[in-house]
């Protein structure tokens, strides 16, 4: 059984402990829900306050040169980048996911229209976040050009179901309830085999678990930064296309920001070079400044070290949960295999909702997710050891008395 | 000829001067670019630091229910509705213009479809702002189906135009180069008597120019927080949609906010009733916040007040340029007949861009735009006569004693 003292020894040795004081957490809180929405970098609050009082106030319009606002996004991509394996002026962080993914997505259909246009199937997962098959239906909705959504229900079927019709294969790395992590280099060669290209959603890897786009031989990326990245509520997501593909089609979301010479004000649409095609409109400053505060924290250690603490933080809590809640209803659905896992972990519970309301209550803020999931993310920055003892302990006592049963009626939903 | 004693007359009358104690004004500064970056509320900061030190420091992921961010573009959206003539919970604002206008222009295709497939045919104008050429070349190039723009180079040969061709006619309200401002109403119904539909782009009306969608009968609207407005940089886009269509189609860029049922987490995709179905993807939280501050401006005047003195502003400037430069070579590419113009007055002139940037440099800021338009934008929240007359006055100075020579080498380019 480990004990409170050994999980304080365990911080005490911990050296990435000293960078939870780059954040802003409240007193009394346990917080383990930073897949959903990041913690607040302390540099945060006075970025914003810079943005808002010098550069739109007093800078006005000059601040699009004099603050650097017009390269912002290709700024914050490179500074992004190294986190995925992606090169310089490859990443964007521009627009929402969901936006980001219609980019790619109409850009590597296109692409395959180029190459093999009888291939007119997507891929992907029925777990998958349901933003990214809302987003793929939108676009073969409008497309009218027979494509279909071929949706496997495990990642052991995925092979079975990408064949020669296949056009693209579009896959969360991190599954967003289970937090099963799929083998992005041995799928995405699976996929190149069989002709097809390979889209990955690393809204829950990135930050979180070491990404080599570049070696995996990735297609697309795209992926968010508000979650493990601490870039603020809704802050903006990210995109990347590899270099062999990216100059070939223009993505279809063509707003100014991507053309070659944006302010010749040419009514042609050309695209940019390079991963600048891949803007579109002009984006909320203030938000998108923010983003940097969370990849200055990340410029102070490495993903391999995030990693190793981050699979200890999950390996402690799975074995907490089943020592201290043997007796309940849980069940694990998160992978034990380390290789197969991000940085969240999930359990069943037939009154999941309740007993994460009970939770919240008690200052252990996790999230639900349908149907019956309690989902606890770990995030190496800023949890302690220490916490997750306490967390487990408070789950166990909500367990042991079913305090829950008073927390049934709350209101539902959270933003994942 | 109109002296200075006469503009701070009109100053000292004027009712709607209080309320530029409400904009933090950098000292020093003749702001005449409000029409590209509004300028900032006082309360805006104060706004920011809310958003970021409580709601997402201390609230975190509670914030998306208990601080109303899930709702925030429905809200912010019904507080703009009365400044275009909109209804209650017809209106959101979120994402971009150019994705806002893919959007919109998506449906209206689709609309269209149903109806009278054998329209091919988008209208616009050569002189319309480039981003939304572009939007529709992306969406016509990636559709595949035969469409084509058609653009006039003068609102006088829209009529022609329109013929039985057209599925859709893509206009901006107010010129962003020349400042002329279209007839809705007329416009509208004359396409609407050929079959086409209207979408009205109202980047340089909203907060501008009195609006009425309604009244008007128009199909789709869409525009800009960050201008006269005042919601700060890259601030949120609108999109308003007849409440006759909103429900006939889903717009292509379907993200789970705009699902009926978001937390449901259904794999297919469901749009909401109404203009909720216009909703993507998660909003950068902290811009959009700031929305509400320059809206809370609005509020304590109404958009006829504004209008008068928008008009009496433009009227003054025009004036008093061709009075006190009546010697050099600029000519007025802006309508003088009210009815047809906006907020902002535009003079051609041979070194325009080098004028304005010796502008610029003496503290009076407008902006230049290809090729050769000095553009001045007249703000009635904060913008007084005593500022129109000083403006001119520099103007003068600089095109007597050619300073301007010194500045053509400078950096080129600013953002709409």
């Amino acid at each position: 059984m480990t004990t409170r003292n050994a999980c304080l020894a365990l911080d005490a040795e911990d050296s990435l402990a000293p960078l939870r004081a780059q954040f802003a957490l409240p007193a009394g809180v346990i917080y383990l829900d930073g897949n959903s929405l990041g913690a607040r970098p302390v540099a945060a609050l006075e970025r914003a306050q810079a943005v808002i009082a010098q550069e739109w106030g007093d800078g006005l319009i000059r601040s699009w040169n004099s603050a650097g606002w017009r390269d912002l996004p290709q700024r914050l991509g490179n500074r992004l980048a190294s986190l995925i394996g992606a090169g310089d002026d490859e990443v964007v962080v521009t627009d929402t996911t969901s936006i980001n993914l219609f980019k790619v997505l109409g850009a590597a259909l296109k692409v395959q229209d180029g190459r093999a246009p009888q291939r007119k199937v997507i891929v992907s997962e029925s777990s998958n976040f349901p933003t990214d098959l809302y987003i793929a239906q939108g676009l073969m909705d409008l497309l009218q050009q027979g494509y279909s959504l071929r949706l496997v229900d495990s990642p052991e079927a995925l092979a079975q179901a990408i064949d020669q019709d296949v056009a693209v294969v579009l896959l969360t790395h991190v599954n967003y309830k289970t937090g099963y992590m799929h083998d992005m280099a041995a799928l995405t060669a699976l996929i190149h085999e069989c002709g097809a290209l390979a889209i990955w959603d690393l809204a829950h890897s990135a930050g979180a678990v070491p990404v080599d786009l570049r070696q995996a031989d990735a297609d697309y990326a795209i992926g968010c930064t508000y979650k493990y990245l601490n870039g603020g509520p809704g802050s903006q997501a990210f995109a990347w296309v590899s270099p062999k593909l990216c100059d070939l089609v223009a993505q279809p979301l063509s707003g100014w920001f991507g053309h070659v010479r944006q302010f010749d004000m040419e009514s042609g649409y050309e695209p940019s070079k390079g991963i600048a095609r891949y803007l579109c409109g002009t984006q909320p400053i203030t938000s998108l400044a923010m983003v940097e505060c969370g990849l200055d924290i990340f410029a102070q250690t490495d993903m391999l070290s995030l990693r190793r603490k981050s699979l200890a933080l999950t390996d402690l809590f799975i074995q907490l949960v089943e020592e201290r809640c043997a007796a309940h209803d849980l069940t694990l659905i998160t992978p034990r295999e380390h290789a197969k896992r991000g940085s969240h972990v999930s359990f069943e519970h037939p009154q999941g909702y309740a007993v994460i309301q009970a939770l919240i209550a008690r200052g252990v803020i996790g999230d639900y997710r349908e149907p019956r999931i309690m989902r606890f993310g770990f995030t190496p920055l800023y949890t302690s050891f220490t916490e997750v003892f306490d967390a487990v302990q408070i789950l166990g006592e909500i367990l042991d008395e079913k305090t829950w049963a008073q927390a049934q009626f709350q209101v539902r939903h959270s933003v994942t």
